[in-house]
């Protein structure tokens, strides 16, 4: 497998469907570094079932990051974690009473002994778990190690090239 | 089965041993109103499959009710009620950086589809699960409705009796 | 009484008409699961009296919980949970300049000795406490108890059987 | 009746026993003015019956203002506000978990119709909701007002009889 | 003077011209209950000898009682009270960030000495800082006493006459 | 040079070209004041070697004081200071999810050691950063100083000659 | 007056005796790089014409900087920035039940037009304020530059020199 | 270079040497797993030059991964992200006022571009994060990953060994 076949090495999933909204910024993201990933609707607490039995399968299938998406009382990326070695990204989405605080502290407050690697709420935190998880399959996978140095290259030279905000 | 045998209608269930300082308040409050109950640690990060079975049998076991404590990212009361349709009360944890802001969140928060009753932050909230757990049962089992209610009458002549907080 | 005949067991009440906005999401689901119930706006404030006599005759008349709503300084649930042995829930309604968080800590923080079981601020909240009045219905209504097992598989089955969110 | 005789111009009452510990520095304030005042234990949640005894006998009994202290779910001022037309002064008590943000959220953001003079949270808030409730006996009671001012007027001469912290 | 003549005896006082859209809320309700007021904009940063001198003056010209509304650092209320002995009614103008949190604990959070009195974020905190306004008068002018009566008995029985939000 | 030279004694940065709409605010300010500024993105994430050597020539290119406006996880103007000795002023940009506390919270909180004067979230904190880099300036240049002061006077003028906020 | 003479160029002000324990963090970095400094308290609520004569005079007696600090609804920086052009400098001491959340917003959220330079919450803000009102005095006066530049070398050199830190 | 040789693949660096008390979780933790790593303090604001050229050379030095912890205005994780495509690990410390919610959002918060993966405030976050580099380096050093599978079975068998919490 390469970084381009079509077999997913990273995972995006999220509590329901009304959260790709947000998480198709780590789509595109993933899209442009040429990282191969599946996206699937899965619910900690609608189809537990289901989180458990991803979770089990999750390596033997060949993800190597799985990007979990969840507001509100964000239980998905925990217990994802919980099932599997395979590191957990969590993206907090944006909430409507709260704003995303309830699902940034649903996520990120995990007690010792299981991590979830959290990024920040919205749309920005679904870009960077796919930053994120390209820079951990750079070492596996030249091709997007190279790929993200150009993204990163070229997104400082974006900023160089027009920092005047009044043009 | 009635209220005063052992078989326990009530599953005391806590994410550490280190909630159990709290927790221990619901286990008294049920001992005085005779209620029967059990009490286990669970955690759902690190004993997940447990939580799972802990769930499935909870109807067949005879809980009427679970109360699940948990402090930061509090997972277990969510996933408990995920996996079964025995009522679940969730208790927020005082936690050590977040007094419990975190866990409150964690548990109140849930999305649409799966309850979880939530008490108060702390010893309160585990008093308040044990005592809301005894009026679930009163219907049922008339004699804990009437220790509920010798409860509640005397806990309002105790107010009555010492109203002079001088003294 | 039957849990489809029209004398109800479940009293949705709520502080003021606006609030009916959020409410509705409890008497939809009410009516899903062939839950008998009423509505009536009861202010904590505006009509103290009312609050009483309610509370009061919740028992007597056939109520087997309460569902209460409200925004801000939400004091309803807790003045009803005083008056009355039958459980209460609560909703905190989103409040316009503090989202529902002033309304989620008036609710949930009950000192020790008066539960009131707390549910996510607004519309969640709503839908959730009315599943959660179904599931104490169930021991007593076995109909009920049906209704919402089918309830929970059904919305099991529809995540899954839509899992791609881009499609 | 004077302002100096024993029959109370003020109520001051609190949700609990342990609340005194804050709510003695609303008596020691009035103590200094002149001002005389009775102290009650009232609970909103324990004792519901005797707060709408109590506020419905405030204006009869003589009671100019009433001082109430609360904290968590505080109904305590609110309650007290709906039930009579004597200005009611809520006192937040600093609760353990969330510092008395809970306390503050739920006396001060009372609905459109039925208004709480709120103040700060803990001793601070007591000291100054005697000192308003001076204010407002000012205008009836002369002799109350000039030891208001000579209050006032010796705390600023304090501030600058002593303004070298070094000191 | 009578509560009826047009010398007032309430000033609403408040930061910036855009206030008014809150405080005029306040004035709605004193003219309701038929309490002559004054409304003048008054900027504790902007203005601060303007402030001091309509502090200064308040008593002498007859005010009872000065509502004032600001929003963020919220510093005209507690301004106030520093130089007048007549009641200061704070109310919280609802900030655009923060949605009115810094104008609540600006205002509220008054060191023991100063005291003043705190409504509610927004439009409810104008209307109640009115309502309590005119409890504070109600001792010297009955008429002023009477048409509160009136006023939340209407809203009493507004509530019970129309209780279904169905309809 | 002079305060009405071109050569900049100010200078703005921003994290984003979107930072504008806020920091406008600031070069507004500076232009009413004849203060001689520039305008610039400087990313802390994206291009940090720029935000080096800006903070790095910033004294040699005779900046008095930068005025650094960032949201979120606002690094800018705490990375400024530690690299120069030029006042750094920091203005917090209203973010999505938090509305700019988290912004605030990562500009104000820097450790003992390395200040950031930070002023209020959005735009009134862009102005208000302007206006006190004026003052800053008065000493050396005492044009800026009264065009500071006529700036000021006229903002006291503009209230007194409006303050009905009827009219 | 150079900046060893005796006659002071910063005032430390702060609203009460026991914020001394914070704002000497000022005095002790003031005292370390030879800036001229003197120290009162000026109470805003308590004694609010003495703040006022202290704003007035400031620029007069050679004030350069106000360093302020305060606890709660703090209103003293703002107050003083509204009544003189010399920079204010707010230092939120850390309140007792909020943590200086409070004193921090009442400080940082200042309107358009009237500038508070606001720092971190306790002790790091008291120093940090000290160290920037020396940045600001490094034109007039290069010893105070020199000395500052030596305190940022120095501490610079300690880090690196024990960066171990299990030793 | 094996996991087990003394060439570090992992460094852990903090902002201040009182951070050590958090941050030896993460030590800790690696220890017992066997994996090679340094400790060093690198402040983002005292020693930012030391920050620039540690990012730099990380990956040339064999890092595979940075663990950094700092509080406050926590800029040292997201700055070393700046610099570097080396995975950094955000440890939010504790913070004395704000209890490390400043600390997280400061970490958590980063704008799309340049993630920080974020781990829970204090202890927690430290051994988690240091768990997390360990499953990273687990594809490269099987080794490490065989440890990881033997310290999360054992805490699975330590929680279901002693699950009585009264023992």
């Amino acid at each position: 497998m390469t970084a381009n076949s079509s077999s997913p090495v990273v995972g995006i999933v999220m509590g329901s469907r009304s959260d790709w909204e947000t998480m198709q910024h780590a789509a595109q993201k993933l899209d442009a570094l040429g990282v191969p990933y599946e996206v699937k609707v899965v619910s900690a607490h609608r189809t537990p079932d289901v989180l458990f039995s991803y979770a089990d399968q999750a390596a033997a299938r060949g993800l190597r990051a799985i990007i979990a998406g969840a507001g509100g009382a964000a239980h998905l990326p925990g217990m994802l974690a919980a099932k599997t070695a395979v590191p957990v990204l969590g993206v907090p989405v944006q909430s409507k009473a709260l704003n995303g605080m309830d699902s940034l502290l649903s996520i990120v407050q995990m007690p010792a002994g299981i991590p979830v690697a959290t990024f920040a709420i919205g749309n920005a935190g679904a870009a960077n778990a796919a930053l994120f998880s390209a820079a951990l399959l750079a070492v596996e996978y030249p091709a997007i190690g190279a790929a993200l140095a150009g993204f990163r290259a070229k997104q400082t030279d974006d900023v160089m090239a027009s920092d005047d905000p009044r043009q």
